[in-house]
């Protein structure tokens, strides 16, 4: 027993080093607390994109083609709801409406967010303990040229396309960590930041009163891996959203932005000239190769988190 | 004008003549009363399966292999959320999902169940006024040998199998009939009772406090087409509940179940030496083909109840 590992992850980036975390530590060893600013509600349904694509990541059901949703999904319900005149802009599939259609079930009956996850969660085998950050509503709001957008519509209606000006969290100073969190916060020995989105991914958990805090104040070992390489976000709109708010779009602003949330930083191979900028902010730096391609990639940046870390590895 | 046609309707049977009706009839002559007793709550959402038959009819969306559903219609999502541990024994398509996720919307959204079958009806272009019989929940509960039974597991889980020894309609006698119904109680001229089953499909609408009294009043001509042909129901248990009610299974027992609403009644042909027997109850009584195997039988029934009735059809 290691006090086990607490894992903050977002979307894509978040759930494919979970992926290889949950397949190198034993599942009672980690926790994967998962963003929910970017929830919605899309034809009466609750909709968790982030916990559904790690939770899908999990259990070996994503759609890794497109990055979103289960794979080999039909669209069969969306098509009709667009008739009775439906907002379709959302891609959801058939059976990935099913958890939407049973997450909302839950939630209706009483059951926490939490809850109706763990509850998905175990009915699709899934071992290692996936939390949202709160089961409080939060709600990302982007502020833009355009006016302020719900995440949703600025990320995927709007594809990223108007300038951001600013981001925020609403409901997140109402908001409390859920009790998985709470828990991870209070007993974890080790951090892992995931290679997510620091604005839309990380931050809404950091929003969360008191976790921005703790989490400086961890007792244990701290270490992130960079989504920006080469200048470039891996995917998504990491890179175009820190240029619009000003900082600079590297693994070198990422890393200031986590000073003092971190002590170990994991960087792309190619960005092995940014390591001392970054040593002078007072993280160890580690370059590795970090694009996640396929799972031996992921399982190989796991090993190699868990390494830096001092974690025990599951035999 | 004529005041136009109140039809009342269950689920397949009722559908077909329905759709007929439609054909031969302006669009503001005709309203269609359907049974709301067989409606359920499946995954959270609101199911309505005879307003939905009779709203894919006519749409021609109905899949009349099954009967129910949607034609073409794919399972993906009820595959899923059986993972989640949900009841797969009620076949929801996912286009059919798709309603039953949209009336759950607008419901939880303040519609009635009239408002929200209105909007499902006017996305569909459908012109007939389709209404439910009450904006009030009424469940058709069953009551047989092996305890009693909400009607879609007795009809769908337990195929019927159970044997019947009551039927009641929890909550009929809180419910009103809904505003359309109301309206069209007032203003029709004419009365077509569909061939659905008589204690399934059209006793939960004459359930509803006042139905039973005003068409036992009701000023103009009311024609009924009988579900039982050459002594069994055309389709579904009509033929073993009427057995296990104690009434006779034919024609003339479904004509004494309806004597006092019905002033011309139409029976089959293979049935015509019943006739004399009907008579005698006090009803008109007309044999013709009515098993409704297309479109063209559909219309044809349809024009012969409008010309016994005295209904002008639509040139």
């Amino acid at each position: 027993m290691t006090g086990g590992v607490l894992a903050l992850a977002g979307g894509v980036g978040g759930a494919k080093l979970a992926l290889g975390l949950s397949k190198v530590l034993p599942a009672d060893e980690l926790t994967i607390v998962v963003n929910t600013g970017d929830d919605a509600t899309f034809h009466g349904l609750h909709v968790s994109p982030d916990l559904d694509t790690v939770m899908y990541a999990l259990a070996g059901l994503s759609n890794n083609e497109t990055g979103w949703g289960v794979a080999g999904d039909t669209f069969n319900s969306l098509g009709q709801l667009e008739r009775y005149g439906n907002p379709a802009w959302f891609n959801l599939g058939d059976k990935d409406l099913a958890t939407h259609i049973r997450r909302t079930e839950l939630l209706r009956n009483g059951s926490t967010l939490s809850e109706a996850t763990g509850s998905l969660c175990a009915s699709l085998d899934i071992a290692i303990r996936i939390v949202p950050m709160t089961d409080d509503p939060v709600h990302t709001m982007v502020e833009t040229t355009e006016g302020e957008l719900p995440f949703q519509t600025y990320f995927v209606r709007e594809q990223c396309r108007p300038v951001t000006l600013a981001i925020r969290y609403d409901g997140a100073e109402r908001a409390r960590p859920s009790p998985g969190f709470l828990d991870s916060l209070e007993t974890a020995s080790h951090l892992i930041i995931c290679p997510s989105n620091p604005f839309l991914s990380v931050d809404p958990i950091l929003a969360v009163p008191g976790v921005r805090q703790r989490l400086e104040k961890f007792a244990g070992r701290r270490l992130a891996v960079s989504p920006i390489v080469g200048g470039e976000a891996v995917r998504g709109p990491a890179g175009k959203l820190m240029r619009e708010l000003g900082h600079e779009v590297s693994c070198v602003g990422v890393a200031r932005y986590y000073q003092g949330l971190c002590d170990i930083f994991i960087i792309d191979e190619v960005d092995e000239g940014c390591a001392s900028e970054i040593e002078a902010l007072g993280m160890k730096v580690h370059a590795a190769p970090t694009i996640m391609q396929n799972d031996d990639d992921k399982e190989r940046l796991a090993r190699l988190a868990c390494h830096l870390l001092g974690v025990p590895l599951a035999s």
